[in-house]
Formats: structure tokens, sequence, C-alpha cells
């Protein structure tokens, strides 16, 4: 079975966004944001202490310092500071995590941090490192087949590759950038196509019209409006069939 | 031998605030501040390499989510919501400072959440459980004789009565408040004399003509200012004579 | 006829709140958020202009500096700083309306400053001198019959007495604050009633059994939560027929 | 004589930057910060009311929404939102300037968004745009020579040719980039040279050993440190001798 994740606890103060309590018994891991790009401590709190009940995994999900930006646009700074950014916002988390009695199971990355991670060294190595810093034995949850994963495996830090059903690759296996208007795959078909292809073949077709090698450990799943929900939800009993 | 504490890591972005390095040759404790009334992830980290080189025992210096008011000011909040920024910043730091090989040691509240501790008793509890909750090791450094040392006793955290030798103290052991002009002693033989009372005699007189009982564990300076640094230097001279 | 207002622009980068499209068609007076309790530069002109094509008049709608409270809290500054903040917020979003070919109208405070307005002189008096400092024609909305009305007619200001139909009253003419369980009136017969006494009858009922003359001169309507939107096009409807 | 300008007003809350009250008394024109790259209300008000007693001409300064980075890095945004954001920051100050009795006269861009204007014409058009919207009498000081000059002639917004006596040139008119070590002159004969040349025989030596023409209508000066202050007087002295 791959495990699936969806990305939770993004509301913050006044401000609500997705749909944390269904994707939770849809999921088997969960990524939390941080109080950067998203959430806040009562947020983060609440978060936690829903995916604990649940019983499904808790992963920090840190991100460029940037509420107004939501952690998608990149934000220029030295692999030191980015170290120093990764350290806080996986501490914070983790430690919030252990005061509620669960346990901090992997990271992922967000938005331009995952994106850029897949691809830049430097910055795959400032995060991989300062995961590793906190606690050597967190996985690390990234786009699969990427440079960050390569980056992990080098320092002994356990990856875990990522695919998405609704995302379109590129023969070199990144993602075709939102920017193409083929980015998205909005026929429900074609992407349950994909993913039975990823699962089952280990391919996955690229935008080029060839097809690629892929390996799926873990599907993430979004819920942030009415649809998005309704189709994970039909991702997933298809799945658990 | 009193314990000698100062506020550090204080600084953000490229706003630079303090003397941190000397301050550390002064101190046997130092409060770090964690990214919410001030600092951020790069100055705590630095500060935190600093005072591990200098030996000195670490602690976290949290504060009300207020970098425009530098946690000067009472920010309304629930209990609750206290308790989850507390959990959040506390978590942050001890995180990083073991990240980096150290060891957290205790935690002071900072500017008007040290005040609120003193006299109100569910901000003392929501903050004394959040440290509880955090690592029921750590100490807390709070204003000698107050109301969150006895909230601290009953949960079983061990508590570090702090003095000033700069301030006057009113008879129910609070210190006048600043906007009383009062509030300061700036006549350094006084300040002097207010410690050795405070250290040999186990006293201090009040504002209003009264002597009562204090103890002194840690002795909190400063040295925002040239002054303030040198009668920090001669404080401290003074001391380990 | 009275005066409809709502407060909108209240959306913050990707996080939005309200409805505003359909609630700019049901009022003739709003309030737009100026960016430090809620709102955005990219918010603020895109409402402008839709109030502008709906031929609303505009308001700016200041609040404490407080998007993790979204304004709901009473953030302690002086009387001065208060005065800083008004007429930096007013000045931006006017600044804004008359690039875009409008013209301000109105300001009407947020939230806790709203609530402080109406019964603490020193701040009522900081926002109505800004106001008029950045521009003495431009009209006050404030709670009918408040502190802040007088400040502000001392002044020369021009002030709306505004009323609501959905909260309850005390005998001193100010609202019964949220804390209290009978603050809000759930019953839309009730509230429908209420609103024809204060136009009819230029009275409202307290919840202390008395009846108080009231001022009705422009009413404030909700459209955050499908039910709050559906009664304010009922109230709305009721008014025009 | 030409004019002598700095950037003040960037201090925010508890911190402090700069020697606003020594340079004010050193130029001819200043740009005060508008509280997203630095700055805050209280800041805003006290530097525009010591610029108007001094006599100073007065320009906005508005800068990417990044206090941690102090504006001196690229936030990726629209153009649309560019434009909005600079509507904001310039007409926040100019309402408090018009309130406090005073008349904006300029707008300089800050750090990065100095730096992107001088050669992305996107983002130069935006930001032109959005002055002249606001004022179309506002002059725009921008890199003597750089594309900024060129698309506000476009729009026929008056520009002013901006030198920079301590940094090193291009032969393309740029600056040379602070990566590089030689971006900086250090020697202040070389930079007094540098700026005779520039204002007697309109060139400057570029380091590629070349000599271009170059416009030279006001003087950036800087003040954050003592030696640099002091330097600033020296200047200021031999140009008004």
């Amino acid at each position: 079975m791959i495990d699936i994740n969806a990305d939770i606890g993004e509301s913050y103060g006044a401000y609500t966004i997705g749909n944390d309590k269904e994707l939770l018994q849809l999921i088997s891991s969960c990524n939390i944001a941080c109080g950067f790009h998203a959430g806040d401590p009562d947020v983060m709190r609440e978060t936690i202490e829903l995916a604990i009940k649940q019983g499904v995994n808790i992963g920090a999900h840190p991100g460029y310092a940037d509420l107004h930006g939501f952690g998608r646009r990149h934000i220029p700074m030295t692999h030191e500071s980015l170290f120093n950014l990764m350290l806080y916002q996986v501490s914070a988390l983790k430690g919030m995590v252990e005061a509620m009695g669960g346990k901090l199971h992997h990271v992922k990355p967000h938005g331009a941090l995952y994106n850029d991670a897949a691809r830049d060294e430097g910055i795959a190595q400032a995060i991989v490192k300062a995961i590793a810093a906190v606690d050597n034995e967190l996985k690390l949850f990234g786009l699969s087949g990427s440079l960050v994963g390569e980056v992990a495996a080098d320092i002994g830090l356990e990856f875990v590759h990522e695919v998405f059903l609704d995302r379109r690759y590129q023969s070199d296996g990144s993602l075709v950038p939102r920017s193409n208007p083929q980015a998205v795959i909005h026929d429900q078909q074609e992407a349950l196509q994909q993913l039975e292809h990823m699962l089952h073949k280990g391919v996955v077709d690229t935008i080029e019209g060839k097809q690629i090698p892929i390996k799926a450990e873990t599907l993430c799943i979004h819920g942030d409006h009415p649809e998005s929900l309704s189709f994970a939800k039909a991702v997933v009993m298809r799945l658990t069939r």
C-alpha cells in the first residue's frame, strides 16, 4: 500500500483554509505548517491533537518566512540562514508534538522550498542537514527521483519518494511548472490512470511523450476545495479497495 | 555565589541591539529571545553558539508575539493560546540548542509577560504548564517571591528567584512600575548597596520605607548602553572579588 | 432611507474571508480594511475597484496592528502612536482610492478599536484628530450615541450614528459585550423588530428592560457566513420595499 | 549645486538604525522608509517632522515587504502586485507628510527594488505608473542613466539622475554588484576624485578601464556608522565650499 499524505494546519488566526478534519480521515501521513508560510501556535496545537487522535503520521511542513505569499515564492537567503530557518521550524513543531504525547515522523518542505529542494543542491543540503541536526531518524518527503533524495542519501537521511496523480511530469522527472497551462491534470480519469501506472508499472508518461520510471512511496492529495476533497475521497476509496 | 543572568539575542535582521559578546563574558546564565518579541533564527543560532562556547547556562526568553512593541506590552490572549505560544517558542529554542550540541537550562519570560506572570495566576499557570510539558527538568527564572514561583512549586517545576539591583521594590515584593519616576535606581552606589543587602542580609528596602525579606538566587544585569555595560562590569567585578 | 454599511476587503494573501462581491450589491457604504488588522495592497486595490464600480461610498476601516488577532483585541499604545497609526492607514487607503479615480467618504474604526473609541476619550481623540488631520471633510462612523461622537462634534468632524440590528444594547447605550451569552440576537424576527423600532420609533430595548432613545443613521450588516449573507439580503429587501 | 540625499527613517519599534538628525543637517533631500522594508508610523511621523523643520525635500522610500531582509533582497511578485504595493506605500507617506503640513517631493525605491528598477522594464513600469497614479508631479530618484529613467520619461514623470561617489561602475552604467569585492570604493580620496570627475567632467571611470558619460543630479550619502557619517560631513563640506 502506498502512503497518502496531505498538507494541513495552514489556517492562521481568524483565517481558515483547507478541510483538515475531513482530510485527516483519508490520509496516513500529514504535513503540518510550522508558522512561517502558514499556521500559528494555536492552529499547530489543534492540528497535532487531531492527527494524534486519528493515528496519522505527523510531519513538519516548513516553508519560507512568507505568510503573505503563502510560501509559494522563492525568498532569497543564504544556505546558512535557510539551515537556521529549518532548524527553528522543525524544532518548534517537534517540541509541540512531543509535548502532546506524539512523535515527529517526517519533514516535507512546502511550496517554493519543495521545488527549490528538488533542483538546487545548496538548498537541498541546507534542508537535509538541518533535519539531520534535529533528529537523524526523521524521514524526508520530497519529489520522487529528485536531487534532494540523493542529498539525503549521502547524509544518511531516509528519503520517501513522493508522487502526484494530478500533475504532469517532464522527462527529467520534474513537474511541469504551474506557469505552463498543461501543468495540472484536470481530467479525473487521466489522473487516476497516471496513479495506476505509477503504482503498478512504476512509470509515468511525460509531457514530451516519453515514459520514465518513477518510484511511488507516498501520494500527495489536496482538499482545499469541495471538488478536490471529493476527488481525494474517490482516489482513497479506489486505493483501499 | 549568586548566578548572574542577562537577556541576549534580541537583534533582528539588519537591526542590532545589545552587546551580547561583552555580556556573555560577565554572566553565568543567558536568556535568548525566541523570535516573537525579538530575535530570529539567524540571531538565535549565532547567540546559542556563542553561549555554548562561553560555557554559559542557556535559557529560553519567550515573549508576547509583538516585535513592534519589543514584548513590552500586554497582548490579550486566552490562557490556552498563551500555553501554545510558550510551547512553540521554548520548543524552537530547545531544539536549536540541542542541534548545536548544548542543553537548555531554564526559561525566563520576557518583558510584559514576565510582569504578567508575577501577578496573574492564569498567565502564570499557562507559562508553567507549557514549560513542564516541554521538559519538566527546566528551571523557571521569575521575580523573587512572586506568584509565578508558587505556581511553579505547585506543579513541581524548579523556580529560581531573580532580583534586580537597580529597580526599586514595593512592600508586596513587586517592582515599582516604570511609569513611576522612582522605578529605577540611577545612583550606582545605592544600587550596589541594595544588592549587598539582598545578598548578605536577605532583605530589600521598599519605596514605602519598609524592609522586606527577599531571596536572591539570580541577578539580572543589562548591557544595552555603554554606561549600563560598564556598570554591569563593575557589579560583576565586585561580586567575583 | 438608512445607509447600510459592511466591512469588506478583509482577505489577506492566499486567505479569503467574507463575501465581498455579494455584500457590495446590498450596501450603500463599505468599510475597507487598511492592511493592519486585515487586508493587503492587492486586496485593497481590488476591493476599491469593485466599490467604485458598484457606486458604493468608500470608507477606510483602520484597526490595531494585529493580523493574528484580526484587530479584535486591544493593543496597548500611546495616544500619540495611535494617532500615527490612524494617519498611516487612512492615508494609504485614501491615496489608493484617489489613484483609482474615487473619493474617500468616511472612516470606521475596526473591532477592538471601534469599541475602545466608543468609551475611551483619549483613544477617541487620537482617532478623530488623525482623521481630521488627513481630511476634515471625512465622516466618522461610530457607535450611535457614544463618546466618540461627542469628541468628533467638538472638533467639527461629521459623525454618523451606527446601529446594529442583531446586537443587544445596555441602558447606557453600549453594546452587550460578546463575553455575555445574550450579546447577539440570533432570532431573525427579533432582530428585524429591533431594527424597526430603531428606525420608526427611534428607540431600542435594553437588556436591563428599559427602552432608550437611539439615532439610526447607518446600519451594519455582515456576510461572512452563508446564513449571515442570506439574512443580510432579507434585511435589505425589507428596508428597500 | 548638486542635490544631496540620504535614506532615513529606517528605525523600527525599539530598534534604532542610522543617524537621522545628523544626516538631516547635511542633505537637501531625504528618502523616508514607508513601513515595509523598514520604518513604522511612529518613526515616519517623527522623521517627517524633523525633515520639515530642517527644510529638506521629503521623498518616499518604498521597498519590498521584507522587514527581516531590510528590503535588500528581491521578493518575487507580479507587476500588478508591485504597482499596488507602491501605491500603498507612497500614499501612506504622502498623506502623513500633508497631515504634518509638508509636501511630498519625490520617490526613491529602496535596496533590491532600486536595483530591479534600474534593469527590469516590467518592474520599472510598475513603479513609475504607481507614482504617476498617486501624483504625476512627483519626481523619481533612480540610478543615473538607467532603464527606469527612460520608462519615467516615456510616461512623463520627472527623473532625477542619482550618482554614488563610493561605488564602482560598470561600462554599461550599472553599479558593480556588492558580491564583487571591488564594489565599494573604500579609499576616501578615490571616492572624492570620482565625485569631482562626475560633477566637473560628467564622466566616471569603469571597472573595465573605460570612461563613460554620467549625469549627476543628486548624490547619495550614508550615515549608518560613525566613519560613514564623518566622511559624509567631509564630502558635504567640500561640495559647499
